[in-house]
């Protein structure tokens, strides 16, 4: 399961970079490469907030994965939606990345990212309630109900701001982006977690 | 052999994305985003059903090769033949979702998605039948005749829904999409397994 | 080393899928879906092809690596080059299946994929002869000079019929098609190895 | 997280070939496949050089991370990172090799190829520096701070070809490419490694 998943989470991470394009050399003998490949600066960010992104919720799936002694039939199909959530933001990050410069369809594509980031974090909310709550007899170590409960708040907190990255969509497509830009950056801070994961 | 078999369908699911394209600027110049998105929306049904069937079809995998201690050479070109099948299916399923709409092709395209489908199954079929029956002596721990005989029956009876879906698709290509969505469901659903895949 | 060349392996041929694009609703629309899904009857013939001769080299590749206990760098270079000469697969595939049934170019596309196949089998060949004629001392069981001359001299001869499919693009594409196709068939069937690989 | 590395790393090496694409059939009709082929020759070294560079990173990558009993939240962070520049080279490279041949954008195009080169470099090397100097407690076998030292002092002098070969696009875009191909041919060679790598 964890090969599979991995596997899934570092396909979907190197899809990224399918969206960003080469400019055709007809465009550019009109204006120049290096002004064409200015105007894709909304797909530079996309692609580093996406990465960062989608590296980090793969750290937590391996930290939470690496929990469990066993899998049943409900955790493999929740993590297959969890899969199918991640695997779908290569479309969501070009879409964002596309429409935002444009005069049109802006707001609409920066709910679509948002969106789809909220999606993929409660789909691993759901995922992790279901291990610590229902399954937690899987777990290869115990872990008392109280601190698994403090796990779940601090898991449920984290979808407030992806919420809230897709309800500004409706004012501003650049306060989705910042909002999920800001959001790697927190993740990526040794603040952030404290964790040694085993290697190997 | 798993490893290998992993990656080809993690990366088939994850293709699956491929087929989902931001709508062009100059086309929603015209429209709208949200007309033209809402217009993909076989794209997105079709992309749920594949993914999770996909899924569905790893972790019977899964569990298949997991009950081998070894593996022949007929057992690894049968499994390439599978995996062969599973790699298709990114095309069957951009044929289906791009053809549904139009007014042409439909039922043909609902044809090959639902023959792709009942080809995977078929393949699926033909690997485990050929571990059960005549590679008995490779599983890792002895499964009675009998139980294995029930096994193959209860898998050849996983056909029958989609030659259905195949069959159908020469009355409505809804009726193949249908069916192809139910038994993803179905086999989502807890009471499709009970088995507890020992982790790692 | 063993991992990293399973995922490129994979990742190339599931990429085989790209090659094979739903025809346009516009071409369509003038003909018939079946007409056009016939049309690209190459791309059927070329992806099975490709798709096993892919999998026959992993199975292969997967042998010769298990034998190995330890790898250094010029054993991890040699597979590299191996690795980048089955990457390019996908790209020979699309250009023999597109250029088959064209009125011109097609002898060509023909030697390209027949040479890519035997680059391939070159770049195995000579890892191969490295490993048991240099690096004998890195295998994990000892194997006789003998036997180990008598691979070599087997995977050799494994060379002529990819020369003879290249050279004969010449004369005719379908020949140098055949010859490969046979090729699948013949690795793929149970007199081609005997071999039991330990699983896991 | 090497299972991780392993997977974007063998994706994005697979994604090169996604660059190389088969004239078209329009194209060839007014000249010739041959021609057309031939006109392509930057992407066939492009993709060369790019192939073997990020190889020999997964190389150094592996003996990295093999030297690691574990890995924290910072190693996770630097390693993402260090996989974001390597999962965009796929990009840099089809620029390149789009801009070599033509009369405008050709030194843009070598910079950006040659700077991402740096990069990826840059982003090596960081993580090399934090695990040798910050985070030694978690090498699996203890290294002398004076041999980890030598091991940095030779890793940041390898930044300099990349450096030199980035400056150089101002002058000349072949200069840039001939750099970074003599790089990856003095890797792959004998001298540039005596390291043997335990296998599996």
């Amino acid at each position: 399961m964890e090969a599979f998943s991995d596997g899934v989470i570092a396909v979907a991470i190197t899809l990224l970079v399918l969206a960003i394009v080469p400019p055709s050399l007809e465009t550019t003998a009109n204006t120049s490469l290096i002004y064409e490949l200015g105007k894709q600066w909304p797909h530079y960010i996309a692609y580093v907030i996406s990465f960062m992104t989608i590296g980090i919720i793969w750290i937590n799936h391996h930290a939470m994965i690496s929990r469990l002694a066993q899998a049943d039939h409900s955790i493999l199909i929740l993590n297959l939606i969890l899969l199918m959530t991640i695997a779908i933001l290569p479309f969501a990050t070009d879409l964002m990345a596309t429409y935002l410069p444009a005069d049109h369809g802006q707001k609409l594509a920066a709910g679509v990212y948002g969106g789809a980031f909220l999606l993929m974090a409660v789909a691993f909310s759901v995922l992790n309630r279901h291990i610590l709550l229902y399954r937690a007899h899987m777990l290869s170590t115990e872990i008392p109900l109280e601190e698994r409960r403090r796990i779940l708040v601090r898991a449920t907190a984290g979808l407030v701001p992806y919420v809230l990255a897709t309800a500004l969509a409706a004012v501003s497509a650049y306060a989705t982006l910042a909002i999920c830009g800001a959001l790697a950056v927190f993740y990526a801070l040794p603040i952030a977690s404290g964790t040694t994961t085993q290697h190997q």
